[in-house]
This record gives structure tokens, C-alpha cells and sequence, in this order.
């Protein structure tokens, strides 16, 4: 028997980087100290009234969810809290995502927001397939995502957008754009994106110091059931490669992850953020949300997307 | 037989990252090629008159030395070119790079200087060892060559000082610096550092662009003899075990050095120097070079050396 490093009980969980077996208990302390840590050090709650926390169904968000809601509740307890959920019509999955985040916001008592993307919107995330965004699905599906939580979380009047990204997400982008030396991209890599624009809700991301896996353990030590399969329009993704490649990395090195995302947001995010001008918003003309050009990029989306159907319909 | 992609003959030689086959010829002429758009490109030779090689035997340097004196020929005549050779000292290596250099030199009818360490400075490579600086001997060792490099050159009037650093080699500076974010270290990753000066000769690097396996197949296609083995101080050393690993990354991602290191030079690094000053150099008060310090780096390495020297004699 291997004992918890804090306590004499079993251990149950391994932090690889931190080479510490924990037992359940003190794994649970260990990881709402390390999420109350982060959103202390970058401010993500200063000032915060209604905080939206993103929830896909899966490990990630649904840890997030548990945590904040305790975290809340003996540390913010001025502040209210709503999940939202898009059910994106993804067809053998998406019911399932929906019917874990239910069970878990009725289990904890967290009022919560189902957003079913074919009944709202007249199509589901499958149907990009079938248009030149198709070859890379994942990243419409990110638009699609990222423009209506924001607008969703805006319509309810949320001063917080919290989403699930961890730090292995991270990484991955800033492997990828460090590689194509994307500084555009690398500046909007952080911790918190503040906004003064009072259609663009602060995002905050309170797991971008924590692991896939720890967020997984957190997970399980809550009792939250974990998805059987990953996305189905994901499998062999550019993202799931560089992610296997970014583990066979921190193999080689390990506390590379954490020391890439330390670098990153310490020494050279500061720097690269002055070389690069604020982006002056406008609002799109068609849905009036804010937009680099004319027309956002959902609106524009959806567009071809109706473009498609009309072809196909005639 | 596999026919080269330029002409009619039998390939001899992969150049993987491209996907082409050569014969010797049409590699002489791509590899001669390569060196001198990266030359222009950078104005490594504008103005140039009197260019120092800095040689330590191995197949980088040697491929540069035979290539530079073509090229210096044929395009730039006006410039004399002299090739610097340090002796190490390191025992069953350091015998075998001189008489690499000196063959090759008196083959090419090349002005070469011959440095021997222990008689002119009166210690060896191997002496660092039993140093605090010995758990890092391949950094003391750069900086030991580093700085005689740059006497040296100055001392014979070279207004530039060409070293064999290719493609490999800053493809693993730039992957340690970024994942340590020391951006001070990263903004010196460049193909030229150009010095107003003048006992800092400009360094220019000519191999920036070309792999280790580049080189080494010039210096085979040349009749240049490699070195049987490498260095028996860097043996297990981070920076070849990093090599390793960016290999294996280059073998997931194909193109994975070449992006890496465009980013940097084109995007990245263009943004970063804007936020570090000039380093403020003032003079060494022990030998006159430049320093950031009162005491410049060498010379604090060769007073440790001399320290312990001192200590083991009493």
C-alpha cells in the first residue's frame, strides 16, 4: 500500500509532475487549492457578480463546474452561478453530453441553460460536413462554440465566461502556433481575456494550471460519470496528434507542459503583447455582435451553410 | 536505380525535408546554391573584406570552409578568406580534428591558424572537469570558443566570423530558450549579429539554412574526411539528447525545423527584439574585450580554473 504524501491513507492518485501520490480527501484539497490559486493570481473573479461556466459534458468542464460551485459557495458567496450547455446535435453523442450535465446540475443544485443547437439555430454540427468547412470540422465546431457561449453568457448578463480549457489544451495551441509563429494567435493565449466591450464577456479559464489527467481525477473522486467515447467527429484530429506528440514529449522532459505554459504566460506573452495593437472591434452587420470585419465569422458560417442547402435543395 | 530529380544520373543523395533525390553534382550545386541565397539574403558579406572560418574539423565547419572558399571565388573576389582552428586539447579527438583542418586547408591552398590552448593559455578542455563548471563542460567549452573565436578574429583584422551553426543546432537553442522563455537568449538566435563594435567582429552564420545531414553530405560529396567519432565530453549531454527528441518530433511533424525556425527569424523574433535594449558592453578589466561585467565570462572562467588549480596544489 502506497501511502498519501499528506495524509497516512491510501493513496489513490498520482501527480506525475509533481511525482506525489495522493489519497482521495487531500487529491480533492489539492485541486480546488490549485484552482482558487489561479483565479487569485490573475484576478479572474475580481469584481465578478454572474459567473457562465461553459460545460460540454465532459472531464474538463464538468470538473471546472464541481469545483467552482464550491469554491463559490465558501469563498464568493456573493456571486451566482450558471452552467450553459449546447447540445450540438452530434448524434449517438451529444445526448449523452447533455443527460450528464442535467444529472450533474440537478445533483449540485446549479441552475443551468440547455441550448439545443438544431431547434435554435436549424442545423446541427454534422451538417458542417458536408460544406468546405468540413475537412476541418473542429474548427467551425470552435466557432459555433465560442460565439454563442459568448453571446449566451452576454444575454443573461454574465460579467464571467469560464470555460474548461486545461493545461494540456493550452499547450497544444501554443505548440502549434510558437510552430507557425502565429503572434496574433500567441497574445490571445492566456489566462484571462479581459474585455471592456459590453458585448464581449470576460473569459476566464481557472484549469489553465491543471492536467487532463487531474481534472479527470477530480472528476472521478466527485462521483461525475465520465463519457464513454470522445467526440466522433474529433477521432484522428491535427489536435488529438499533437496532444499524443506533446505527452511522448513531456516523456522526454518531464514539467515540459508546465513549463512551456510558465514561459509562455512569465516572459514572453508580456513582451509579444506590446508588439501587437488591441484589435479594433466593429459590430456585424447581420447579428450586431462584436466582429473583426462586416460580417462575424458564425454569421459567416452559417451563411455557407445555407448556401449549401440551397444548392443541394435545388 | 533512383534517378536525380535535376538531371538524367543515378541519385546519390535524399533531401528529406524537400522529398528529392540528387546526384553528387546537382547536390554540389543545390548545397552551393543554398549557402549563397542564405548570404544574400542576410547581406552576410556586405562590405566584407577579410572573412575568418572558425573550424573545428567536424563536417559543419569543413562543408562551410570548402563551400565559402567556392563561393568566395567564384562571386565574391575581393575577400580573403582565413580559417581559425582551436585546439581543445581533449585526448584521441583534438589531435585527429587539427589534422582534419590542416589537410583540408593546405588541399584548398586556405590561410589557416593553428590555436593550441594548452601552450598559449595553458590549460585544456579536460582541465574544466574537475571545476564547478565541469557538470556543464559543453557550456564552458562554447564559451571558451566563443571568446578566443572573436580574439582571434579581431586580432588578425576579420571583419566577420563565419561559424558552422546549422539548421540542428539553433533548432535546439531555439527549443530550450523558448521553452525556458529567456528571451534575452532568443533574440540572439539569428542568422547575423551584426556589431558596431569593433573589437566584437559581426558573426555571420552561412549554414543557418542546412542540416546536419546537408553538410555532411557535402562534406562527403567534397572528399572531406569525417571524423570517426564525436566529442567524448558531450557524450549524454542535454544538448544531444535534445536532438534526439527534435528528431523524433521532426519524424511526427515533417518540415517541423524549418517552420520552427522561420517563425523565430521572420515573426518572432522581429517582435522580441523591440522589447530588449542593447545589451550595454564595457571593457574587461583584465584583457580589454568586451563585457557586460567588469570581468567578462572567460576570463571569470579562466580565474575559477586557476582558483583550483591553486587549491589542489597546496
Amino acid at each position: 500500500m502506497t501511502s498519501c504524501r499528506l495524509c497516512s491513507s491510501q493513496a489513490a492518485y498520482l501527480i506525475e509532475h509533481a511525482k506525489m501520490m495522493l489519497c482521495r480527501d487531500c487529491f480533492i484539497k489539492y485541486y480546488e487549492k490549485k484552482i482558487y490559486n489561479t483565479i487569485m493570481k490573475y484576478g479572474m473573479l475580481r469584481g465578478a457578480g454572474r459567473v457562465t461556466v461553459a460545460v460540454s459534458g465532459g472531464k474538463d468542464s464538468m470538473a471546472l463546474l464541481a469545483a467552482m460551485n464550491r469554491l463559490v459557495s465558501e469563498k464568493f458567496p456573493g456571486i451566482k452561478l450558471i452552467a450553459i450547455h449546447i447540445n450540438l446535435g452530434i448524434e449517438g453523442y451529444s445526448e449523452r453530453c447533455q443527460e450528464i450535465v442535467e444529472n450533474v446540475c440537478e445533483d449540485l443544485g446549479i441552475e443551468h441553460v440547455i441550448y439545443d443547437l438544431s431547434s435554435r439555430e436549424g442545423y446541427r454540427i454534422p451538417d458542417l460536413k458536408s460544406t468546405p468547412l468540413g475537412r476541418r470540422i473542429c474548427g467551425a465546431c470552435g466557432t459555433v462554440k465560442r460565439y454563442l457561449m459568448n453571446r449566451l453568457a452576454y444575454e443573461i448578463g454574465s460579467d464571467r465566461l469560464a470555460t474548461g480549457h486545461n493545461l494540456d489544451d493550452v499547450v497544444e495551441l501554443l505548440f502549434e502556433f510558437y510552430l507557425k509563429g502565429s503572434v496574433e494567435d500567441l497574445v490571445r493565449v492566456r489566462p484571462v481575456s479581459w474585455s471592456d466591450n459590453p458585448k464581449m464577456v470576460t473569459k476566464i479559464k481557472p484549469l489553465i494550471e491543471l492536467t487532463e489527467r487531474e481534472n479527470m481525477y477530480y472528476a472521478m473522486a466527485q462521483g461525475i460519470p465520465l463519457l464513454a467515447a470522445s467526440c466522433p467527429l474529433a477521432k484522428g484530429s491535427r489536435m488529438l496528434r499533437r496532444k499524443r506528440l506533446i505527452g511522448l514529449i513531456e516523456r522526454e522532459i518531464p514539467g515540459f507542459k508546465h513549463m512551456l505554459y510558465k514561459s509562455h504566460v512569465k516572459r514572453i506573452l508580456p513582451r509579444l503583447e506590446k508588439t501587437v495593437p488591441e484589435p479594433s472591434l466593429t459590430e456585424c452587420e447581420k447579428c450586431g455582435m462584436p466582429s473583426l470585419s462586416n460580417m462575424c465569422s458564425y454569421c459567416k458560417l452559417v451563411s455557407r451553410l445555407a448556401a449549401r442547402s440551397a444548392e443541394n435543395s435545388t
